[in-house]
């Protein structure tokens, strides 16, 4: 019979690799990064940033129509979810609005969609 | 009444703003881009990312499980949809799959999740 202080020394097996390298620490995303990468995850946004990133200038909304070849239902949609994401700003003029990549998203969208 | 060669003259009004730029070059994203966006757009996939970004060597699963807080097959899910997308690669030793950002991969996560 083992002493009392011998069962101290007993290892219990566990399933665990012993190359492993020790717990890493935990980084957990910002409150904005998923919404803003589901906001990209969508051919026809992608297209409107991307075209949006492209232009010099302001994009008209009636110039973003014939270029995404969808309804103008569909594009004003996708624009709210790019807008509400903070990629996108809105200028209206009269009827039309203008639209532009956000001022300061504009580098980091030019560094992922590069 | 008009001679026939006045008529080619009428410009037929319509709803367009006069201080519109000249319409935009398209430009459409390349094959992978929405994929790779989709993949971003869950918070335990990005949190998954982060980490392995942060580490210093390739990390054992058995790591990550406690790290992210969900179960085993949801992490398997999501480390799925990441190798899928090329964002992570796997290694497999033994039992055991130790996960690293895909190198060509790590300097545009890198930028993209600052």
């Amino acid at each position: 019979m083992r002493a009392e202080s011998d069962l101290t020394l007993i290892r219990i097996p566990v399933r665990e690799d012993p190359s492993c390298a020790p717990p890493v620490p935990v980084v957990h995303p910002g409150p904005h990064d998923v919404a803003r990468f589901k906001a990209l995850a969508d051919d026809t946004r992608l297209t409107l940033l991307l075209t949006l990133l492209h232009a010099d200038a302001p994009v008209c909304v009636c110039n973003l129509l014939p270029a995404v070849g969808v309804g103008q239902a569909t594009v004003s949609h996708h624009l709210k979810v790019l807008r509400e994401a903070g990629l996108v700003a809105v200028d209206r003029r009269g009827i039309w609005a203008h639209y532009e990549v956000a001022p300061t998203m504009r580098e980091w969208l030019r560094a992922i969609l590069a």
